[in-house]
């Protein structure tokens, strides 16, 4: 616990220090770290006569998140706090938290978000601009929340916020797997938590068209398998983010990843239907006609429709991986191309965008794309959207295009949050000028629907994406990972009370794969493993589609195993001096693993859906016993005999190839461990 | 494992016999068990090629049914099953199940819901006379699901079925707090799986009016803290509802339970106003004006709009709980009575009900209310609605009226699925003629919503819902109480793959409690601790409200300790034989107490929320300390000493005085442990 002394530590992000070091690990849970902190001596102490209010101009937005607030509070403590549903006839006698805010803000690109936050011994004062910085204070009010002997206190502080990009977004894609109304809003709660403030919705690709549309109405009727959102849930969701600080971008993909528009509407596509909504993943031939009026005259009132349902000032029109086969085989479009002087598929797609823009400045929306839609010719409000990479930003930027990033940020591809963390919209070696710096918005992390549930999608995105959240709020200079790691964690637990399901559905899945059985063992087990990475999982024998389960061990196991990492910590530790004071904890961990391969076997034989990773477990069991002799030797200063040595090699090579999918992440620091002890 | 053996058996459960004896565990988990089951020789193995067939009308309903059981089925093998969207088109080559049905059905009272599966070595048929037939039967068939040594099967077997009751409802209050939709999506989705048929939903109380009206606008707008379903929301609810074979019954309760109504309409009161939204729980005064023609003129344009939104035949007008006080005090009142020979409140009450009549029938519907509303002169196609006991079913069924019954299915008050199991609609030594029988519809467990959040208010219903769903549905003989608990945990689990938050939010709940610190002393702690029962909770010095924190301990236990159910065998066996298989189990059990306060504390110490169970946990230790001592005891043949006993009794007082609102529920256990000792 904290102790609370008397030193004021003053703390410049912008110096590039960081706000945590190794010695205070309770003192600041905050994530994305404010732009500026400085903690001061004594603290605010949480009673049962907390209150607040509000002062300045608010509506429900702001009254819904003070009384949000202090809910989640009350939730925490137990407090039976005296507020019931804030409003502007709130008055409190005493309040201990007063807010001030100097408009309504706008839900949208540039708003202001800053706030800045005092606490002292008896009064805590929040200030922003508009009630979104409010919301934005609000969340790292209720982070700073703490705990020591004596119960519930706020830690004294000046805290100046504001963030570092405007354009902070998570792309959730609904049309690979159809994601309900309560994912997609427990996740703008998540979102909100860590300060993000772009929702794109990915809303029609190849396997599923999710929208209501009343001028098309067979683009839903046919296009989705009856799994889309009516314009009612639609506007409850714009709603709902809005209530957050959120705009929502909604996304219809194309020319290309159109097969379920072709399903409705054949006569869109560029060679003759039918089409039948796709169910398998990849990239796919239907693609719209780009020299068929039709195709602009569908399109034209299919935006009048949506710009009116979408009320952000962007519409994105994806624009990726147009393979062009369709194109080259129609002899019409061929045609075209040769009477209007275009000479590839890459810039008749440029012809395209431009007859999609026109009707987009009709409707008063900008538009969005993908990497592709970057053509001359195009106006410079339009926003690059980066998926293939930083080249591609920085040209844009470098041309006097907007851009976000989203290269680096794919979390569908289970890879660390370190990566994501570390890979920064602008680096610092970026070659872009102050002026082109500024062009370059933000980012958003891509949560691609192919492998993914409404089951599994929680443990997808969070909590790896509060890191990117950081990444796009935060100062550039923090970056120091052990630390990101050290509140990614309580950051997770505290996303939890959102409703969000990562952490929970873990244990759910296990129990259903166990056919409720002791998932203790099974636990011990995917604790350590992780999924296949990037596009693996397709390349394995298994042909996954939109109908597939996902409730196998690699859908349970999480992208990134802290247990593995932490054991790689340890590793560390005890290679340098196999007497420090965490050795006992390698030599039990060890010895958990030992033990767990014949206490799984026997779940297995009552539950075939695990029979896929019993050799795996068996090679932990292996591994253990490697790991442990190896631990031996190394703290009796022996060497590992040659012929275990060689014996290991063929269990790493082994113990390293992926089954039923997933890799055991252990391999590489018993490896090391093992190797130490050979030298 | 269930080994195949040759031996056919028959079940007769009109014969009272159970299907399942302890000898056959892994065999039948069915929940409700049905009517009627014959085992046979042989099993239906299951594989990858699985697939369908449905002959006989069906629409939209029988086909996301039937693919959402292919999705079950695969979800929990891992099986790719080969159909993708079950639809009219769906003609695989090779059905291994092949479903008929003459009808599709209607969701209304007294449709056909019953239906024959048959599962032979290589075929399977499900026959319903309705769609919603084959619902029921898909459930069986899930829950038919087995698991031997060479993968996934199904017994052979012929179940020929169909419910007891024709009404088997779920009513969930919205009003106390608000249930949002997902809430309610996901418990008619646990509702269905148990085969029941009615969703009540308590739409509007003191604390809340939860519908949106056009007509009366001011009823959502001030009478819900902006916290209501809208009319698009709840046609939603209803269409998923229906899609699920569950009829949607709205209660608007009236002329009492009505603060909400007059915040927003205080004309219609009784006395003058005006009146806010009721924070605190109780029976309060503000009742409607029934001699107000304005009363009657508003309720009519009201139930005139609510006819069209919800669908049912039935409207539920509440009835209960008028304390009468606004309507002695107000002396129209007083002079109405005495001019139209009205001798009391409950004949002024019947007065009012006859005028809602009116409104209910020229709008096509027919009236349910609660016991109060039964009085001479209604006419007898209303039902009753009985909470107070079955003498006022018996009474009204006598006089020709139709019930259901909910005394006895309180789930709110915290009781064992034991008690509500074994309360029968209409038991054995019921007074009832044959004729009088048919009046008795079935019943409802009411989930009230005083002390329920959305995070609780799964495992408030759920599973004990369950074994009232099985009252409902099964033959009257089927009533083993040790059997019903052995399916009800197989049920609970498989509740989970619905997205039910039972089983899950207790872990999220305790990690909260515990600050993100190991969960398991708390969960060691928890286990045996139940709510304090019946409203003991009101009455121990917290007072509660609608914004109360419902995050505690209190919040967090199960209503039933199965840990102490399990417990309380296994003294019983120790005392019976000291010996017994089971003996080791026990001792273990007392250990893992003994040892737990020494880590709990560590944990209370860092989450001060925690403090008030404290002194209870070190009870638990001191507790398991003398069950030890008496164990030992008991298998030495010797007594316990005088002083030790003497020393127990005030242990024991101590120990069952309920802290932090919740009671140790073994304490009684160890009473028995050591009284035997001390013999």
């Amino acid at each position: 616990m904290q102790k609370h002394t008397g030193i004021c530590i003053i703390v410049s992000i912008l110096l590039g220090m960081n706000v945590v070091n190794g010695g205070q690990q309770n003192t600041l849970n905050l994530m994305p770290v404010p732009e500026e902190i400085v903690l001061k001596d004594g603290i605010f102490r949480l009673d049962e006569s907390f209150a607040l209010k509000i002062d300045g101009p608010a509506d429900s937005r702001l009254y819904q998140a003070a009384t949000g607030m202090l809910r989640r509070l009350a939730g925490r403590t137990g407090y039976f706090l005296p507020q019931d549903y804030i409003t502007a006839e709130s008055n409190p006698e005493h309040p201990q938290i007063i807010i001030k805010t100097s408009r309504i803000g706008e839900v949208k690109l540039f708003e202001d978000e800053s706030y800045s936050l005092t606490i002292t011994d008896k009064q805590i004062t929040l200030i922003a601009e508009t009630d979104i910085g409010v919301l934005r204070g609000f969340e790292t009010f209720l982070q700073l929340l703490s705990i020591d002997k004596d119960g519930y206190y706020f830690p004294n502080c000046i805290i100046n916020d504001k963030p570092r990009f405007p354009w902070r977004g998570l792309m959730i894609d609904a049309s690979r797997h159809f994601m309900p109304v309560d994912v997609i809003k427990r996740n703008l709660d998540g979102m909100a938590a860590v300060k993000m403030n772009v929702f794109h919705w990915h809303l029609a690709d190849d396997q599923g068209f999710r929208v209501e549309c009343k001028t098309w109405p067979k683009l839903h009727d046919l296009g989705s398998d009856g799994f889309y959102y009516t314009q009612n849930q639609i506007k409850d969701i714009i709603a709902y983010a809005a209530d957050r600080g959120i705009r929502v971008v909604p996304e219809f993909d194309v020319p290309a990843h159109a097969t379920s528009w072709l399903a409705a509407y054949p006569e869109l596509a560029s060679a003759p239907g039918p089409y039948t909504i796709e169910r398998g993943w990849g990239i796919k031939d239907p693609t719209m006609n780009p020299v068929n009026e039709f195709t602009y005259e569908f399109l034209d009132k299919f935006f009048a429709e949506m710009a009116v349902l979408f009320p952000d000032d962007y519409m994105h029109i994806g624009g990726d991986e147009n393979n062009g086969k369709q194109w080259n085989a129609n002899p019409e479009i061929q045609q075209f191309m040769k009477e209007n002087d275009i000479p590839d598929n890459h810039m008749l797609q440029a012809y395209f965008n431009k007859q999609i823009l026109k009707s987009l400045t009709k409707y008063n929306k900008k538009m969005i794309g993908w990497d592709e839609i970057f053509q001359p010719g195009l106006p410079t409000n339009i926003v690059i959207h980066s998926w293939r990479g930083q080249k591609s930003l920085i040209e844009s930027a470098q041309k006097g295009y907007m851009g976000i990033l989203s290269n680096g940020y794919y979390i569908d591809l289970i890879q660390s949050a370190e990566y994501h963390y570390l890979n920064d919209p602008i680096p610092e070696d970026t070659p872009l000028s102050a002026e082109e710096q500024k062009r370059i918005l933000g980012g958003e992390a891509t949560s691609w629907g192919e492998l993914v549930s409404y089951e599994t999608v929680d443990s997808r995105i969070w909590p790896r994406t509060a890191a990117i959240a950081e990444r796009f709020w935060s100062p550039r200079s923090v970056k120091n990972v052990d630390d990101m790691y050290r509140r990614l964690d309580v950051t997770s637990f505290h996303l939890e009370e959102l409703g969000l399901l990562h952490m929970n559905n873990y244990d759910m899945m296990l129990r259903r794969l166990t056919n409720n059985h002791n998932i203790s063992p099974l636990k011990t087990f995917v604790d350590v493993v992780e999924p296949v990475k990037i596009y693996t999982r397709h390349r394995q024998g298994k042909i996954y589609t939109s109908y597939s389960p996902y409730t196998r061990v690699v859908d349970a196991a999480r992208p990134e195993s802290m247990t593995a990492r932490h054991f790689a910590d340890l590793v560390e530790k005890y290679i340098a001096d196999p007497k420090n004071p965490d050795a006992a904890e390698l030599i039990l961990q060890l010895s958990v693993w030992l033990e767990n391969h014949r206490q799984l076997v026997e779940i297995i034989k009552v539950s075939p859906v695990l029979k896929e990773i019993e050799s795996m477990s068996a090679d932990l069991e292996a591994l253990a016993d490697l790991g442990l002799e190896a631990a031996k030797a190394l703290a009796k200063h022996k060497t590992l005999k040659k012929k275990a040595l060689k014996a290991s090699d063929v269990l790493f090579e082994n113990a390293q190839k992926p089954r039923g999918q997933v890799e055991l992440m252990i391999v590489p620091s018993i490896r090391k461990l093992v190797a130490a002890a050979g030298n």
